[in-house]
């Protein structure tokens, strides 16, 4: 009697002309013993319900959750944790932002001269931890202080509040340096050339650097500019001309900032080819080639 | 020659027949010096001209600097403490929210069983802090972990950011603490009703103690309902039955939620009165009253 074998997620089976099941072990034990010829597509149905009257529906069940579980697992990269940190490092900003505004409105009632002069939120929080309303009334020069007298108990939650403040700017550096140190193991060309928060926001935009080493350079130029780009789709409004790329440096210091996007978006798109199949680090020269162009 | 005396925000001036400056000085002294007489409305102009003439506008200008400065010392009240600290706790619960949010999505790459089963974010955010990876698993029953293994370094920046949401939750409590002594203080036959957030919260809704004390019962039981409202209004749909009184306990607790907000903006109403007026302390009676006919 012809034996068949009809592979599954828990074993392999081995079935009789009639497709009963006769026998289930590895795919190598069961080869060695009954040859290696597979059941045909067309007998799958019936292999099936002949399967399900011999097997617990749980083995299958059991199995499908540990594949299911291992491919969870891998599919956890470095790129996923650059991409939370920075996004984190977004949500930070925005929050931030959101309790500055309320900390100024709060502390004006007691010192508006001086809010009003420090238009630097970092300096401002900074200031009124440290230092006596007194002391910052004779720096910024003003005669005669608007705000109300606060006892120590009124100034006490504001104080905490700036505090908040402070613990939140800290949590970015600490995001930032972790950022820092992953994009240099995960992409040292991109980062070298991009720096590591560009880096990491392209890399947000796409996902993984597998899909931004596969983007061309045009398409990595305008990362960050969806917007802009669908209205000169839709509306034949001007094309931008960059997205995330907009912050690098050398883009700042060049006068046709445009040409100086294309080109550091050019050197990206090699980088990320060079890390992603893990080449050599050239990402020293490349950045030479680039300020050499654009300077 | 017949003087007239001209009272400015500087000095008063006294002025001869022709309107021209002869002297000046405080009101006093120039009443004794030169009678009560004052320059009539129909001189005004020609006064103000001839006062140019004499006086530097510097002086003016200062004096006039002087006592918008002092109205806003004045204007700033115990009131505007208390909204600024009910809606730094309304900034500190979304904030906090956007953060945690972050916090599950970045942590469910390492440990996916964990933030699934513990729907509550407080204890969540202490316990991933607290405790190690595999002791969480052991606590849910988890069989074969799903998310990636992290190193330390991986592990950092998440706990960070769950310190820094516990942080956020600290701050909460101290501006909650903070709301309740300055309630206390300032109403507390409103507090003893209403409870000190509720209290705060609808002071926020307008503005000051003063203004709350002049609203009918009914517009303070629909506080924190406007948008209900205006739709009931311009649509003709249900009228709302509660605002920010919706979050008392003895709602939560009457069958007849709508009758029982009545009951307690009545309350509420007696005792802004006579917070206002810095009545005796008549809250626990009215309590009381309240919880009879509401049970």
């Amino acid at each position: 009697m012809r034996m068949a074998l009809f592979h599954t997620i828990i074993d392999t089976f081995a079935l009789d002309k009639g497709l009963k099941v006769i026998d289930r072990g590895s795919k190598e034990d069961m080869e060695k013993k009954h040859g290696n010829e597979e059941i045909g597509e067309e007998n799958i149905t019936a292999a099936l319900k002949s399967l399900r009257e011999t097997v617990d529906l749980k083995e299958f069940y059991a199995a499908n959750m540990e594949i299911t579980k291992k491919g969870i697992k891998e599919s956890v990269s470095d790129d996923s944790f650059i991409v939370q940190a920075i996004n984190n490092i977004d949500d930070v900003t925005k929050v931030s932002n959101i309790l500055t505004k309320r900390l100024r409105e709060w502390y004006e009632l007691y010192n508006p001269e001086f809010s009003e002069s420090i238009a630097n939120n970092d300096k401002f929080v900074d200031l009124i931890i440290k230092k006596k309303k007194s002391e910052l009334l004779k720096e910024i020069k003003s005669d005669g202080a608007m705000g109300a007298e606060l006892s120590a108990e009124d100034l006490a939650p504001i104080i905490a509040l700036a505090n908040e403040v402070l613990s939140l700017r800290k949590l970015k550096d600490i995001q930032e340096d972790y950022i820092e140190g992953k994009m240099k193991d995960l992409a040292p060309n991109v980062t070298a050339i991009a720096g590591a928060i560009i880096g990491a926001k392209l890399l947000e935009h796409v996902g993984t650097l597998k899909r931004l080493m596969m983007l061309p350079s045009s398409t990595i130029q305008l990362l960050g500019a969806e917007k802009a780009l669908f209205r000169h789709l839709v509306t034949g409004a001007k094309c931008p001309k960059f997205g995330v790329i907009f912050n690098h440096p050398l883009v700042a210091i060049s006068k046709n900032k445009g040409k100086a996007a294309r080109l550091i978006a050019d050197k990206i798109s090699i980088a990320a080819k060079v890390d992603y199949f893990k080449g050599e680090f050239i990402g020293d020269k490349l950045r030479k080639e680039l300020e050499k162009k654009i300077s």
